[in-house]
């Protein structure tokens, strides 16, 4: 419960109407992208960073749980507030303050949509390739506090991979820059990346600069469809292994297929067994050949069709139709549990076999999509979270699918983060020891527990 | 000074032929590739992980200092043993262990030469780009402890851009293995790259698991010449401004031109003021179409001549000239101090004027060059360490360099490290807070302090 001056001291900083207690607001805030919900005891949404590092001051001196939250579209549970606390929106800091072209980077504040940061680059000749299927309304904060990935992780990296400098406040509400503005030289601890997939739990961001790339000259878009998913699983690696790395290899099983067809009906085959979205992009010359050999590929991997989109509206067509997996879901059932447990490319096939395993031992619906090409899968099981006895089998279910991803060298966690739904599996991966290490270094930041406590490992709060 | 059971303790360990505490042997450990000394008190060549872990143990339990060393190589006094201890060789870790070409990865040990593992995984079409002008002797362990760079850089980052997992021996002994072997994904705390750059004050490296890249199908090698440094500086930001990312931009002035040329006698034209050496890799039609493009920058920004590197003789000479600058400066100096300020690539020619207002100011004698496409100049300082007035001007000269690197946006180490040479200017960078948040990092992996004290920042050592 918070102190009953938290309220008063926020109201002086923040004025009245950025200061929300309402019923409707707090029951807004109360979920994200997953399915628990638990209620905030306060919404509040700076304009300011000297805001942000006065909220922190008040709750450090009353410890009062603070959970940095962007739009809310999270995978993993980063922002759900378990334990109540003040919810602080960070949406309003939404411009992009400068977009350099000469050494490549945007600095913007947090709240910028990915979309709208990338659409503003791709103005000026330039490329921000992350690119979740939240993109719409997933903002850059949440996106380097999740350390969010995309179709184009395969070519292009991860959010990481684009994270030059941070401007956090700390827990104490002490502002501090870290990293700087040249492309990836940092020395000594490397403190931006330690930030960065942090979820929120070690600072609040409040500003960022990413690193930008030259904007591919074309690309070029095929659709393999396969009688056999365990084919197209195998495809995936048969193209890296050929020295072709495209920009994206996205799967779709029959159960995604349908559900967007059934979803959306354009047309799409759902006889087919299983999808590859695969799109090359750089030079003409060098798209034109690596698109040829990337049919010859799939073809002899035993794809039974591949077809070019040769107009946009084509290509749109087929990112509508993988864009829309998650949505379709919803048609389908009420509860939709996704993970994006990832292996290492070549255990893929491996993967898909596990996977439908563990989906029939449970009798559960599973539906398999995902960046195929990063080995990061988005099994998701279509549930119904009233039904008690299905959830039982749910949690087993996700617990074998963590185990025969770490068993074949996988991770827990491609892109998503592990928020509080994938906390209880993390030791799996990491052990004791690495869980202890990661806890002290989450106590140097946040020696207090305050910022957004029980996510990646559950924080024990200490009594204020 | 180390407890007297100590040594006693090691032998028993590694056997007596694996500890040596000869004075030959001593002052072999007592120095790197920079200009200060100080013996270690012993020398110790584990050659298994369960050794380090042994001899970790014992330093824990007798409060000794251990510093972990690679070939030596650094240039910023990382394996300097600044207060005695015990120096840890880990050139008996040599071996690659895997090079997996469907996940595209290496697992090597920290011993491995850079060169080697390049070699190795080119006879499999594949590509490790980190090149450190060192490469020859300078280990994959330190590379991975120094992040260190090369000229390749510009195009492909920094040995942090490739680094997977750590296995790591704690100071107390314990061995945790950090990451995973799959490109990119990571979520929660990164902590091989927070392992990678820390110098070797966190943990000892005793397997590396880095990501390969597919090896570009072709490059051309250009020449360009100037008569003007500044105009040379200027060219860098065009370049990268027009769309192009070359592999490398190194630049050499007129002193490092003449040094070579007094050193190699190969014919290069001391008259120039100013040399850049530009590589473009990738496909044929591409590489083609981009070299015309660099030419034409080049002379758009003032170059004299520009010359295209035909055969590989031709090339290779071109690389041997820019990698024999280091050997060339000790002809000229017996002391030569190496600073690699970086700032951002717009900021060189402004950079440069100031590197030499410097120079002038102090009456020093001054040689640039280094990797200017990713702004990672290279001042070098040719002295001499017994003159002692002359010492206290490089020191004046060597802080006010770094001033007007972080007042361009700049950081004090392109890919050097900090070591003991930097430590003391760090907190101009990151100032006071960014030092005490990362001083208590090291805490959370060393709190005897025992590992590689007094480098990054200088480190109290708690009483044994």
């Amino acid at each position: 419960m918070l102190n009953k001056n938290v309220i008063p001291e926020l109201i002086k900083v923040l004025g009245a109407s950025r200061v929300k207690t309402d019923q409707e607001t707090l029951i807004s805030y109360s979920y994200d992208g997953t399915f628990q919900e638990s209620l905030p005891e306060v919404v509040v949404k700076p304009t300011t960073v000297e805001q942000v590092s006065q909220i922190m001051k008040i709750a450090t001196k009353y410890r009062a749980i603070v959970i940095p939250r962007g739009a809310g579209t999270g995978l993993s549970g980063g922002v759900v507030p378990l334990k109540g606390g003040i919810v602080m929106e960070m949406t309003a800091f939404n411009r992009i303050l400068e977009i350099n072209t000469v050494n490549k980077y945007a600095v913007v504040e947090p709240g910028v949509t990915t979309n709208e940061l990338a659409l503003e680059v791709e103005k000026l000749g330039l490329f921000y390739p992350p690119d979740p299927a939240s993109g719409k309304t997933s903002t850059l904060g949440g996106n380097v506090a999740e350390c969010a990935g995309g179709p184009r992780g395969v070519k292009y990296g991860v959010t990481k991979d684009y994270v030059l400098e941070l401007e956090v406040v700390m827990p104490d509400g002490e502002i501090l820059t870290l990293g700087n503005r040249i492309d990836g030289e940092t020395g000594w601890f490397d403190l931006p990346l330690l930030l960065t997939g942090s979820e929120g739990t070690l600072g609040v961001i409040t500003k960022i600069v990413l690193r930008l790339i030259d904007k591919p000259v074309t690309k070029q878009t095929a659709l393999a469809k396969y009688n056999s998913l365990v084919d197209a699983g195998n495809t995936v690696s048969t193209i890296i292994k050929n020295g072709i790395i495209p920009t994206t290899i996205e799967i779709m099983d029959q159960t995604a297929i349908k559900a967007v067809e059934n979803f959306l009906q354009i047309g799409l085959d759902t006889e087919k067994e299983a999808f590859l979205i695969i799109e090359v992009d750089g030079l003409e010359v060098e798209v034109e050949k690596q698109l040829k050999q990337v049919q010859d590929l799939c073809f002899a991997c035993g794809a039974v069709e591949v077809e070019v989109a040769t107009t946009p509206e084509k290509i749109a067509q087929l990112w509508k139709a993988r864009k829309s997996i998650s949505g379709a879901c919803g048609k389908i059932n009420p509860t939709k549990i996704g993970e994006d447990a990832t292996v290492p490319r070549s255990k893929i096939p491996e993967m898909i076999v596990n996977l439908r395993k563990i989906a029939e031992k449970y009798d559960l619906k599973m539906i398999i999509f995902g960046h195929a090409g990063d080995g990061n899968l988005h099994p998701n099981i279509l549930t119904d979270k009233r039904k008690t006895e299905e959830m039982a089998r749910v949690e087993k279910a996700i617990n074998e699918l963590f185990e025969v991803a770490v068993s074949l060298g996988g991770t827990l966690s491609g892109e998503h983060g592990v928020g509080y739904m994938k906390a209880p599996f993390l030791e799996m991966e990491i052990g004791p020891l690495g869980i202890e290490v990661s806890r002290k270094l989450k106590e140097v930041f946040d020696p207090l527990q305050i910022l957004n406590p029980d996510k990646i490992f559950s924080c024990v709060a200490k009594e204020g």
